[in-house]
């Protein structure tokens, strides 16, 4: 029963690579209108990939967006009540938003990113190469927007994106375990106090993605299942997490911001040597890179709730990434390389072997810790979308469809994080595509086993929840 | 021109791991003996692979040792003159040698190993899992033997074996290109001045093992090119290095020992998770494990020039091991299981399609750094001794028989460790099986590039060559 949505307007999607590789076919699955109406602008030639979409009227432009281009080349296919699907690298996210605002567009992307040459330009001060300021710039910059200007949703992919509408599934169903009141939130103060109800100290977005292949990563090499300049730059940007009340001392390499809600710091390195603790039901405890991400930021501004001007209530927010065994590795050479990216990039497809990307939120607090999300298997994935994907792209590209959906039904909404989206209409959207789709209880928690071997004095054995019994680099 | 060397005695080996199975046909191929004269003793059933050996004459028998059976089982295949090869693992080396001391028999062994469930053992203060702590008692219990008393030479594989031998020839290379008197030491006491001489403050044993395969590591299983429970163990005593006397200042969490001659100190962490920069020619710069190893205490040891029972020059010695890629993961998944070790072992042989073992030490100091070892690539291993032995196991095996052939010549001096052996002798029985063994000068720091992206506030910027300079985890 696919859904097939009326699309009246234009589509232009920017970049076409893991991501948008997937997205394509889902588009033209689930909206209803001709592939004419569709142009691809990408910075490589994909004119041999893309052959059997022109055939059938896709109009194609192979045009790295620059800041003297941008324009010019938008011009050519966006106008007033069309859509920009982002989901290239290194163009200004801010610029493009911008532009779509002018013209009457509607806005979507998976990342808020910065032109070229951001994240590893050390002229820039580490705080301000943190989502956190990225954020803050956006938030800032739409404020000029007029009431009811083009929506414009900002990081809807997996993670940022996703995860966000699993946590507020996985509240209500902690909630009803509970025996609180189950009453759908209809507010941000009303999700905010829910989540303090329920004892929730420490949201993680926990993945453990576990697919390999039978070609291994070579030296020099980096291999990932999506972007490897999006992993690298996210990953060279500060380790960042949303800040929780019941953290009891800040991090020796924890800063503060000097600007905006102040629900998030960052720590004095890079999110790609940042180490942490976490759990997932079936691969069970990992460590993960603790990379910087959107929703460590906006969901932890979302669920603070405030007194008098004062946060009486927050959770530490972060990610833990368990990213897939050859990516661990591809990471290990970047860092021996002095964080200089490798020249050979690999996204896996066809050569995996095994594995599945288990990706979801894990909630922790007085209740123990509950996982919430998608086990979507690469056996599944390529069932669902053909032999060439991955089951990480699928989970990126299913809510990318869905926000698009949600924009052209909501289309005068201005600037959108995907908190701010009905987390119903996008997990119904999203639910075939995600594979396994299951909350889990747990009695898994930071301290278990620790302290066995050799003694490690920095745990804080009366709160399990204090992120420095998560840290381990 | 294969040298057969006569022997008359009997051989036992016990253990036939990936080690053991490398070094039987190096013993058929270069002992002028009959096979018959030979018996191997194992814990598990390798009584199909040994056929073709077992039909020349091999007695072999499944037996694990342990300490009731020991002596009974020692006692069927050895007596005076004979020779032990303990190429086991979990078998206490004391207990061997003093075996071979009351019968008469030579003993070799590439590892100091206590009897099984040692390493892990939490009952057990953590210095006394240390290697300091079982050389120190390997020494104090050969002092009881007498004068002339049956060869027994102690860790003589790779690392810690040949690479002591390395180190001798890199010091005269060394001493040769400053211009020092380049006259061969004859005693310890001339080899820790010369080393104090070329201004060496640091020794590491630099290893990148860049060997790969098609068949990638499954979760649950742990992969490595050589004993899977011998780098476990290991990895699992703490990080130990020789403790330089140019050290300003020692680890938060280092630890002096109480006994012996304190020339190592140990970290309040397993070698496994500590993780330090180093450099190899082919390589390039790394970050490896501090694994414990014997060759980090006895070179600093052996290296230390005493004034009136004080050290005056003592370089800091460490072992910096970029395992191959699929033990890297298997490490990380080891320290994600809370240092359980995994249920599945395998050891990398024909599915690996390229890669090096890059083995070596890079001596730094006052010159710069100097690195002088064997850079074995698996074509080259695979020719040599087949297409089953990865260059891991060769370049192992190779110093077992040199060692073998020394005590033979050299049947009456007692306890012996790897440098108290001519390296000259060493070297040229085993670099036909080490593929190129080169030395390489070359600028690398651990300073290089760092304090980039963002500060590292710990660094010593005005000695390159302080411990914490290395230090990563
Ligand atoms: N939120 C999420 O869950 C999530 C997940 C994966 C990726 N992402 C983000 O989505 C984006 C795309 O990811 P991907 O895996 O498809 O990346 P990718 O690297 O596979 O593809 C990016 C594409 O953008 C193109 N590109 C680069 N510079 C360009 C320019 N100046 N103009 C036009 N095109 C340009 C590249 O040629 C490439 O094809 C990245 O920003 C990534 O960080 C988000
Ligand atoms: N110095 C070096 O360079 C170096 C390098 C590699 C290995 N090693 C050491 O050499 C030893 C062997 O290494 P490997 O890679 O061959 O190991 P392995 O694990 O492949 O083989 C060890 C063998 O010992 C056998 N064994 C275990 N318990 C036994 C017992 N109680 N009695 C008899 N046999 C028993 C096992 O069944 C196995 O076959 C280990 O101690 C290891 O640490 C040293």
């Amino acid at each position: 029963m696919t859904r097939k949505f009326p699309l009246k307007g234009r589509i232009l999607m920017l970049g076409y690579g893991s991501v948008g590789r997937c997205t394509l076919p889902l588009i033209d699955r689930h909206f209803d209108m001709p592939l004419s109406r569709m142009a691809i602008v990408e910075a490589d030639d994909r004119s041999k990939a893309l052959a059997p979409y022109i055939a059938r009227g896709l109009k194609y432009e192979t045009t790295p967006i620059v800041r003297g281009n941008l324009d010019a080349v938008l011009s050519k296919y966006l106008g007033k009540g069309d859509l920009l699907i982002n989901l290239s690298v290194e163009v200004s996210s801010i610029e493009l938003m911008n532009w779509c605002q002018a013209h009457g567009a509607l806005y979507i992307d998976t990342c808020i990113e910065p032109w070229a040459g951001y994240y590893d330009n050390v002229s820039i001060p580490a705080h301000e190469r943190s989502n956190y300021f990225l954020r803050y710039t956006a938030l800032e910059n739409a404020k000029k927007w007029p009431k009811g200007s083009p929506s414009a949703l900002l990081t809807h992919g997996a993670n940022p994106g996703l995860v966000s509408h699993f946590l507020k599934q996985a509240l209500l169903d902690l909630a009803k375990k509970l025996g609180l009141s189950v009453a759908k939130p209809t507010s941000k103060a009303e999700w905010a106090q829910l989540m303090m109800k329920t004892g929730t100290k420490v949201v993680h977005v926990a993945e453990h993605d576990t697919q390999i292949s039978n070609d291994p990563k070579k030296p020099g090499e980096f291999v990932n299942t999506w972007s490897v300049p999006g992993f690298v730059g996210e990953g060279l940007q500060p380790a960042e997490l949303g800040w929780g009340t019941h953290e009891k001392r800040l991090p020796a390499d924890g800063h503060e911001h000097p600007v905006g809600p102040k629900c998030a710091i960052y720590l004095g390195q890079p999110g790609c040597v940042t180490q942490v603790r976490s759990w997932t039901p079936i691969g069970g405890p990992l460590i993960g890179f603790l990379i910087t991400h959107g929703e460590s930021i906006s969901t932890s501004d979302y669920f603070t709730v405030w007194d008098n001007g004062k946060p009486v209530f927050r959770p530490t927010c972060h990610y833990s990434y368990h990213c897939c065994n050859d990516a661990v590795l591809s990471v290990r050479e970047l860092q021996m390389n002095g964080f200089h990216i490798q020249d050979k990039h690999r996204i896996l497809g066809p050569e995996i072997t095994q594995g599945i990307d288990e990706l979801g939120v894990l909630l922790m607090g007085d209740f123990g810790a509950y996982w919430y999300g998608s086990q979507l298997g690469i056996d599944e994935a390529r069932q669902l979308m053909g032999p060439e994907f991955n089951a990480t792209s699928i989970q990126v590209a299913a809510p990318v469809l869905a926000g698009c959906m949600y924009m052209i039904e909501n289309p005068t909404r201005g600037l959108l994080e995907p908190e701010d989206l009905d987390h119903d209409y996008v997990l119904d959207i999203c639910r075939p595509y995600l594979g396994p789709v299951v909350g889990v209880h747990s009695d898994w928690n930071p301290l278990q086993g620790r302290d066995r071997l050799y003694k490690e004095p920095q745990l804080d054995w009366k709160d399990p929840w204090q992120f420095q019994n998560f840290r381990v680099s």
